[in-house]
């Protein structure tokens, strides 16, 4: 035990850094693919009716409302999700549910950082398969040694944009003998998605955040769809009141909304194009994305001082060097200005 | 490994069920402690600009508005203070960071039920430690043995309302070779607290929340205060985003409403003043309380019929019956024209 009280795997560990948020100043902020448009008219009405409602009352433990809502648009029953404070807090949750310490939590590498952290806190190993570099899975992600408790896999994956097609993760579900949670937090941008998987494997789970396609980051609402006899065991974990009244009331009007959605997907894909390409013509490699983000290496030039020449420039864009593999920027996808801007600076900078 | 993957600690507990929260209707709800007034007038205003200045953008990690405006509230630097999604997030966030496996955590009897389901999640061990028929705490809840890594002590104390003063708690924190966390959910109904002790004692953490004094368990805000150092561990387990971009605009404008804090107080002691008296002549026995609520026993009367009758009546109150602990009823505070209304259905209901 550490002088303060914390135990010894947690004094050992860094903790895990998000993308810079700076508060105030203006900035184009293309670091955490965040929704460049403000969300859906319907959910400013949705958060005063809350207020109204009166917030001196708890919420609904279940979030029922947004189970109902979510339960038509994904067409499974409402038991067969679970809402979370962010979809960070759904993976903080089944990892507690499942990986215990000493026990190996398998996640693809590079991908998304957090869950390196989520297994240390549990005091537990992770074990990272590598991509090769068409960012295509080796077929080691499905195997029994060494021995996992739990998989993790984003699809979209994140910093590439890319996807491994349902058919190929129901492979990877049937071949493991233990759950596999498919991060779907860009699904919304991508072409297709697993939640039929779910109805079909017991060890399926898929996870879904509102902070990227559908503006509301600020809200903090996420969920899970699995089979109910796994939601059941998750129930336990999480903190009793874990979504709040505004960001239920916020998170059923804005799913409600998918003419928004259709839409905002729409123009993100849209200027996704129009920034890979860009990218492209600047001689940087840019795997095709099915997020609202694109991964952009480039071997000749240092990438480091480029994100350091646009931070100089309040253009954030997310600088990531991850081990055994070549440094990137990973650049969301913002409005057909935003895009414009940055461009206009990085050409700025290439010529100076 | 069960068939869910889940963990089998976790299979084989039962979970934490919160008080009943009906989802519409008219109730006259005094089960849950929360506040019977609305927030302050400050709160609405406050969410308003969180909206606009836009959902799409992630919230600030720690919160940092707030804890500078409680830092001037309670007379410590902004870094002494963590955020978390109402206070149930920060008590798992403190036993995630300081009870692991097969340790021993340490709370009162009867007090917080949640303790419990805390340490099984990390499947740990409780070692209770039970009041005497007064309410008072026994010198062991300070010994050596089983050797806690936490020990946490509810003050204010629920369902009693009981509150051990600053110096007896100093004497426990100081007799302790672990932390120790004093849950003052309450404290802000109290004639006293426990801030100056954190200052002198690096391992005492003292938590709050928002839920009951500020009216606004709706919208899940609380905080931990503790040394630097300890702060400094508790981030790392906490998730990134815990707070959401709303609450922590709502919560900052209520810590600055004093005004309403003091008026609000001295409404709720005043009733509360009422409702013991009322409660005494009826023959309850009940502990003068320095919370917002009140704890009723009566050995002479089925008090879970009592309960029931009162729901019958579209009353709630909560029915606890605790291992070797009288049955008694937990009643919240109220408006005077609620308390009134209380009492006349309990009148018929006595006389029937």
């Amino acid at each position: 035990m550490s002088k303060t009280g914390a135990r010894s795997h947690i004094t050992a560990m860094q903790g895990y850094t998000p993308g810079e948020q700076p508060q105030g100043g203006k900035v184009l902020k293309l670091n955490t693919n965040e929704n460049p448009y403000p969300p859906s008219e319907k959910v400013e009405p949705s958060i005063l009716a809350a207020v109204q409602r009166g917030l001196e009352r708890y919420p609904d433990p279940l979030a029922t409302a947004f189970r109902i809502q979510a339960s038509q648009l994904l067409d499974v029953p409402p038991d067969w999700i679970l809402c979370g404070n962010g979809s960070d807090d759904i993976l903080t949750i089944v990892t507690r549910a499942m990986v215990g310490p000493g026990d190996c939590l398998r996640l693809p590498h590079p991908s998304y950082v957090l869950y390196r952290t989520l297994a240390q806190l549990q005091d537990a190993r992770f074990h990272e398969v590598p991509f090769d570099r068409q960012w295509r899975l080796p077929d080691s992600f499905a195997s029994h040694e060494p021995s996992p408790r739990l998989v993790f896999l984003p699809n979209p994956n994140s910093p590439s944009g890319t996807v491994l097609p349902p058919d190929q993760v129901e492979a990877i579900a049937q071949r493991l003998s233990c759950p596999l949670l498919v991060d779907e937090a860009y699904v919304d941008f991508a072409a297709t998605h697993c939640i039929d998987l779910v109805r079909r494997n017991a060890n399926v789970m898929v996870s879904r955040t509102l902070s990227k396609s559908y503006a509301l980051a600020g809200i903090r609402f996420g969920y899970v769809v699995a089979q109910p006899s796994v939601i059941e065991q998750l129930i336990k974990v999480k903190d009793s009141y874990n979504c709040d009244a505004i960001a239920i009331s916020a998170a059923t009007a804005a799913i409600s909304d998918t003419h928004w959605l259709a839409q905002n997907r729409k123009r993100i894909i849209e200027q996704r194009q129009v920034l890979t390409q860009a990218m492209r013509q600047r001689g940087f490699h840019v795997p095709d994305s099915q997020a609202n983000f694109v991964w952009c290496e480039k071997p000749s030039t240092d990438l480091r001082q480029l994100y350091e020449q646009l931070k100089a420039n309040r253009i954030l864009v997310r600088y990531m060097r991850y081990d055994d593999w070549p440094e990137g920027i990973r650049i969301s996808v913002g409005t057909p200005t935003q895009m414009e801007a940055l461009l206009t600076i990085l050409d700025s900078i290439s010529t100076t």
